[in-house]
């Protein structure tokens, strides 16, 4: 199962499906090794049940994810497993997706010998933003904010360059390459003509890159360079953040780059989508300008926004901080007791939403 | 010497006179281990000697400071070195004090044989902030701050407790216990009636406690904490930073924490008056309410105040940052290149009080 996991960290992070890794064994001999490579290519199954031809027969099936039970761009990875004659199937994680799932329940009654649950946290963790998508109906999103020690993410003139040095800049790209969209408002477009591509250390874009969200009703200039080609850009006409979310889970994106100014970031907050913050703290002071977010809505110590630090890094001369809310006070309403206001509201919205739409590209495997 | 160190470590840190520890040794053994307690006791050389009695003849003594030529509150130590008997002296550090100085030159034009430098980065640690007033004429100054990652020090309403958590607090009450003086500003006594005590776990006063120093010209309402009798408080009528300190220095303080508001903070800061900064930062979102630090006269990003990380770690649930103020670009004045304005303007002032008061309880061990 870890050669699985290995092999599933090999997919694209930023893709509509997925990351899936399957390994075929004979006892201790490994017969073939699969994984998923993004959408519209074939499942972990399927790549290893390839390879293998037929020396699947009466192999174990170690995958990291429960096989899928339903016809996508794909057919079930369920029937390929019985019919290349595999007699075991072990995985790790169950399938969340209500469409895809079932598939072990089926290997089962076709008399396969299925387990799970084997490294079922390191597999996890390989889908975590996936399986979000799947059970909320909208993407994990990451907030970031470069900002100096004194919370101010622009000087009193406006200018922002640079707050932080070299390597947190560097350390940005790498974090925003794995989202599959970067979300700034009008303003930040209107302002930086920020380009929101990933890019190499030499700034040049690298080839796979986030789809470029700009939220707001004012237009996009011409020349803009958030419009050039170099990746694809949405326009949404909009300014809740609900709306924003659900359009880009439609388009299979799960994990979300939320990048744009105070105000599109207060937004977010106050509306309880922020899943994680990553917060780049130049130690620098500069007694006013432009705060890192605006009002929330909050005029009392007793309610202020607490996150729970994951993480803290010194990225060259910077201070990395990495964060999630936690649960709001329950004490606002008793009958939200350890749920957040976040997962309570998203909850809802999911449902409504996997009702309403088919869900695309979410195969189990 | 690595004794004389561990000894001098066990004097108090906040007093007027620097920590020294002094080792009689005769070769590999041992014969006195003396260190100073504070002002007024014996020195170390003093300490050490008088356990050895005529046992100190011949032996080498180890100390972490340039042994005192000048004659305090007790009289030179150099001529107490030699009429022990000591034949060797080795120090870490020399005495950077002008009218205390000389005494590793003398003690050689005694015939006896000097070395210096030994361990002189542990020793020079050990009476860092001590040695920094003498050469600078003014404390060390560290300021404190407690904000939210979006640098608010209080909500809208004015509430500030608690941003930080209670193992952060703690963390706090153990540096200020370092600091020979607190400083806060007349609001600070009137918004929030601070004790500005060093507390234990219990919430009980501890024995030493540092000079309590309001700055401002408003009165202090009778009945204010701040004027209860659990440690000495000063009121100084000015707003002017270098006055502040000049007034402490003259008291033998030579690690002042800075704890009082955004507005005082700012003045330390603009005068170029601040040597470190520690802020605890609390992962929590305000959105709004008092900044941590008002205007510093920074409307541009290339001049924001740029400190330098030195030690970064997560206290209870809060991040805890170190920095110290690094050089300001040169740009403004070319003649500065490399000096900081803090350096060169209290350099200023250092010579003017040096020259125009005569300096208590400097003697250099």
């Amino acid at each position: 199962m870890r050669r699985a996991v290995e092999a599933a960290l090999l997919g694209p992070e930023n893709d509509p499906n997925p990351r899936v890794g399957c390994v075929l064994a004979d006892g201790d001999r490994v017969i073939a090794v699969g994984h998923h490579r993004g959408a519209g290519t074939p499942h972990a199954e399927a790549d290893a049940l390839a390879q293998a031809g037929e020396r699947a027969r009466g192999t174990t099936a170690y995958i990291t994810l429960e096989p899928c039970h339903h016809t996508g761009r794909t057919g079930p990875c369920t029937l390929a497993l019985r019919d290349a004659g595999v007699r075991r199937v072990v995985y790790a994680v169950a399938d969340p997706n209500p469409a895809a799932t079932g598939g072990g329940a089926w290997l089962a009654a076709e008399g396969l010998a299925v387990g799970s649950g084997l490294l079922a946290d390191e597999a996890a963790e390989v889908t975590a933003t996936w399986r979000h998508r799947v059970r909320t109906g909208r993407p994990w999103v990451v907030w970031k904010f470069a900002a100096t020690l004194d919370g101010r993410s622009a000087a009193a003139d406006g200018t922002s360059r640079w707050i932080t040095g070299p390597q947190a800049r560097r350390d940005v790209h790498a974090e925003r390459a794995r989202c599959g969209a970067v979300i700034v408002g009008t303003g930040t477009v209107l302002a930086d003509d920020a380009r929101l591509t990933v890019r190499d250390e030499d700034d040049r874009p690298l080839g796979r890159q986030p789809l470029r969200v700009v939220v707001g009703e004012r237009e996009i200039p011409f020349g803009a360079s958030v419009l050039d080609d170099t990746a694809e850009t949405l326009h949404l006409r909009t300014h809740d953040p609900h709306e924003v979310l659900t359009a880009l889970a439609g388009r299979g994106v799960h994990r979300v780059w939320l990048e744009g100014g105070p105000t599109l970031a207060a937004a977010f907050l106050r509306a309880g989508c922020v899943d994680e913050v990553i917060a780049w703290i130049a130690p620098a002071l500069l007694g006013a300008g432009r705060p890192a977010v605006a009002d929330l809505g909050i005029t009392t110590m007793a309610d202020t926004l607490r996150l729970d630090v994951r993480d803290v890094a010194l990225v060259g001369g910077d201070v990395r901080v990495t964060a999630r809310p936690l649960p709001r006070a329950a004490a606002a309403d008793p009958a939200r007791t350890g749920a957040t206001r976040s997962e309570s509201r998203t909850t809802d919205r999911a449902t409504a939403y996997l009702t309403a739409q088919s869900v695309p590209d979410s195969g189990g495997s």
